[in-house]
C-alpha cells in the first residue's frame, strides 16, 4: 500500500472496499470529503475506481489469501459488489476482521432462494415463490398460483436483467436455458405491477437506522434507466409502509450499511419485495445531488459505526438517468457532449464514471432537481439520451 | 504516472494541479464525479491531497524540469496555491501548455503591488495605497491620507496574516520587520469596515463567467475562520455591485477559473477591494454543500473551457466555519471528535483534510445551511469548537 498508518493523521479510519466499479468511485467523492482513506480491491489496474483512490492493489476477490491480505490493512472491509464467497467472508470474520456487511447478512442478497425464505419467516410482503428442480415442479407452482406466465430467476449470480426469464409454460425452451445455469433456479409469481419502487435505508451496528424516501425506478431489459425521489403520486402510508418494510428487513438480517429493496407496486395495492441489494444502489444515486447525505456517505457511515446522516431530499424531486453506452462510435468521446449538457442546463449534475463506452454499459449517470416534476424530468431524460447518442440536439 | 492517457476513457480530460494542500484534495471530489483524471504535483508523498489521487508526483514547483514535466501529461495546469514562479509559467505557455490562469492573470495574484497599479488602470475601488521604501515614504503616505495607523504588507508571500503589520507610526518598530522582509512594501490606508465580503466568480478562456453569491467573511489573527453565504442584510444593490466589481477584474485581468475578491464593507459605505486569489478559496467552501455547482467543480470546468454551472445556493442560508487544529493533544484524533458531532446534528456536513492537526493549522471545515440563521450558525460553530477543543460538550 502506499499508504500505511503511519502516513495518515491519527485516527484516519481506513476502509478496504472490495471491487472497483462505480459504486466504490462514487464513495471515493464522500470518502475524500470525510477524511477516510478508501482502498479498493480492484479487478484490475485500470477499473473506475483505481483511476480516482491512492491505494487500489488488484487482486481476485475469490481468492482468500488475496482478500485476507487487503483486509488485513483495513480497520473494516465493505462491497462495491456483493460476489465474495461467503465462506470467505466468514474466516475473515472469525480473524476478527470487521466486515460490514457481514457475511450472514450478505447471504441474502447473494442467494435469492435464501432470502425468500428469510423473509417469509418474518412475513415480509412478497411474490409467490418457490423453488424448481425441474419441469414438473414449474407445472406445479404455475398451477398453485393460477397459471403461467411466470417468472424464473437463477438463487445467485444474475444482475441487470441476467439470469430472468419469463415463461409462458413448463415447455417453454427458456426452462432448458435457466436449467443450463446449473445453479438453484426460483420461480416466482409474475407480479402484474403498476410500476417499481425502491427502499434505500442505511443501518450501523449498534442498530440505528435511517430510511430514504421512496423512489419509483424505471427498468429497460432489465436495467435500472431512470428513478425519480420521491415516487410521484405515492400515497404517505404506503410510502411508509415501504420505508418500514425496508427498515425491518435490515434489523431481521442485520444488515449493515446500506440496504436496497426493490419492489413491485402490485395493481392490486400489494407492496411486494423483487430483490434486495447490500450497498450503494443505482436507485440511491439520485441522494448524491439529492439528499442531505448521500447513499455513499451513509453507507460509509454505517460501516465506521459513526452516526448516520439525515437521508431527507433537498429539493421537492430530484430525477436521475443513468448514461448508457450508445451504438455509435460518435458517443466514445463522452467529455465531448458535455459542451452541449452543460451549456443546455446550468443546474445539471453528471457523473461519469471513467469507463469505456460499450452499448449499453452503464458509464454515467444526470441528475436534475427542482419543483417541477415534468420540467426536471426532461432536463435529466434530454441530458442523458443526448450523451448515449440517442438523439443529437 | 501511473495512468497513462492509454488507460483512460476517450477523452478523458487529464487536469494537472501544481500543489497538494486541502484545494487540491476538495477539487479531486468533484473530478472523480465528472469522469476528469486529477493529478497533484504533490510537496511530499503524503500531504493532503496526495491521499486522494491516484498519481501525485512528489517534487518542486519551483524547479522548471519539474514543472515542465509533469505539465507535459496533462491538458491543462492549474494551481492549489499561488506561489509557482512568474517567468517559469510563462515557459510553459511558449512551449504551448496550457496554463490556467495564466501567468498574466496570475500575476495579480502574486504581487500585491501589481494588482494595486492593474486596479487603479480601471479605477476598481481600492484603499488608498503606495509601495514604500523607507521610513520617509511612509511618513508621506500617512500624511497624504490623513494620518496613521496604516498598513504595511509585503508584496510578495504573505498568506493568513502573515505578512501584514499595523503601523502606528513612522518609527514603529513593525516598520523595521516590515523592511526585513526583503520584498517590495505596500502602504495602505487603514480602512474603518463593517465587515469583510467575498465576491468569488468563476471564468473560462472564452470568456463565460457566473457570480457567487456575496458572503460575509470573519477573520482572526488574518485567518478567515467563519463565512455566511449569502451576506446578511447586504443590500441588493450592494451585492450586485460586490459581484460586478470582480466580474471585471476576472475580465481585465484575464482570469480563467476561480477568481476569489476580498473585500472590506467600509463604515462609509464603500467597497473596496483587499485581496485577490486566483484558486477556489476558503470564503468559498460553502459551496460543496451550499451552491449548485461548487466552486472547485466551476473551477475544473472553467479551466477546461467547460460550460459553467450555476452558482445559485441552495438553501436561504449556509454557514462555513474552519476548523483550525487545537491546542490540546485529545484533540490530534479528528475522527473521535465525529462521533459527537454527527450524533449531534444529522444535517451536518464536516470535511477533513487529512492532515495532521497543529495548533491553529486549517485541518478542515463544517457547513451547515437551512433557514433560520442563528441556528444554522449555531450549529456550525458548535460542531468547530467541538472538533477544535475548544468546547468539549
Amino acid at each position: 500500500m502506499k499508504f500505511e498508518r503511519k502516513d495518515l493523521p491519527a485516527g484516519t479510519p481506513v476502509v478496504g472496499m472490495i471491487g472497483g466499479g462505480q459504486l466504490a468511485r462514487m464513495t471515493q467523492e464522500t470518502a475524500v470529503a470525510l477524511g477516510i482513506q478508501l482502498r479498493v480491491l480492484a479487478e484490475g489496474p485500470t477499473v473506475s475506481a483505481a483511476q480516482a483512490v491512492a491505494d487500489a492493489p488488484v487482486g481476485d476477490y475469490r481468492d482468500p489469501e488475496t482478500v485476507r491480505r487487503f483486509a488485513a490493512e483495513a480497520d473494516v472491509v465493505t462491497f462495491d459488489h456483493e460476489h465474495v464467497p461467503t465462506e470467505l467472508l466468514h474466516e475473515l470474520e472469525a480473524a476478527g476482521i470487521a466486515v460490514r456487511p457481514g457475511p450472514d447478512a450478505l447471504v441474502h442478497a447473494q442467494d435469492k432462494a435464501v432470502m425468500r425464505q428469510r423473509l417469509d419467516a418474518f412475513d415480509a410482503p412478497a411474490p409467490a415463490h418457490q423453488v424448481v428442480a425441474s419441469r414438473d415442479d414449474i407445472a406445479d407452482f404455475a398451477k398453485r398460483i393460477g397459471g403461467f406466465p411466470i417468472i424464473l430467476k437463477t438463487t445467485r449470480g444474475g444482475y441487470d436483467g441476467k439470469g430472468v426469464w419469463v415463461a409462458e409454460s413448463a415447455e417453454d425452451p427458456v426452462v432448458d436455458e435457466a436449467f443450463a445455469a446449473n445453479v438453484p433456479i426460483l420461480a416466482e409469481e409474475k407480479v402484474d405491477f403498476v410500476r417499481e419502487l425502491s427502499a434505500i435505508v442505511a443501518r450501523s451496528p449498534h442498530g440505528q437506522a435511517v430510511a430514504y424516501p421512496i423512489v419509483e425506478s424505471v427498468q429497460e431489459n432489465g436495467i435500472c434507466v431512470e428513478v425519480t425521489a420521491p415516487a410521484p403520486g405515492l400515497a404517505p402510508d404506503k410510502a411508509a409502509q415501504a420505508q418500514q418494510t425496508a427498515l425491518r428487513i435490515a434489523k431481521e438480517l442485520g444488515v449493515v450499511g446500506i440496504l436496497a429493496v426493490e419492489m413491485f407496486e402490485a395493481r392490486d395495492g400489494r407492496l411486494l419485495v423483487n430483490e434486495l441489494a447490500m450497498r450503494p444502489h443505482n436507485t440511491g444515486h439520485w441522494s448524491i445531488d439529492g439528499a442531505v447525505t448521500s447513499q455513499f456517505e451513509n453507507h460509509l457511515r454505517a460501516v465506521l459505526d459513526l452516526p448516520l446522516g439525515s437521508p431527507a431530499a433537498r429539493a421537492p424531486y430530484t430525477v436521475m438517468v443513468n448514461v448508457l453506452g450508445g451504438d455509435d462510435e460518435s458517443t466514445a468521446d463522452m467529455h465531448y457532449g458535455l459542451l452541449h449538457c452543460l451549456a443546455r442546463d446550468p443546474g445539471l449534475k453528471v457523473h461519469l464514471y471513467g469507463k469505456s463506452v460499450k452499448p449499453g454499459r452503464k458509464v454515467g449517470h444526470v441528475t436534475a432537481y427542482g419543483d417541477d416534476l415534468d420540467d426536471v424530468r426532461e432536463r435529466a431524460r434530454h441530458a442523458a439520451a443526448y450523451l448515449t447518442g440517442t438523439i443529437d440536439e
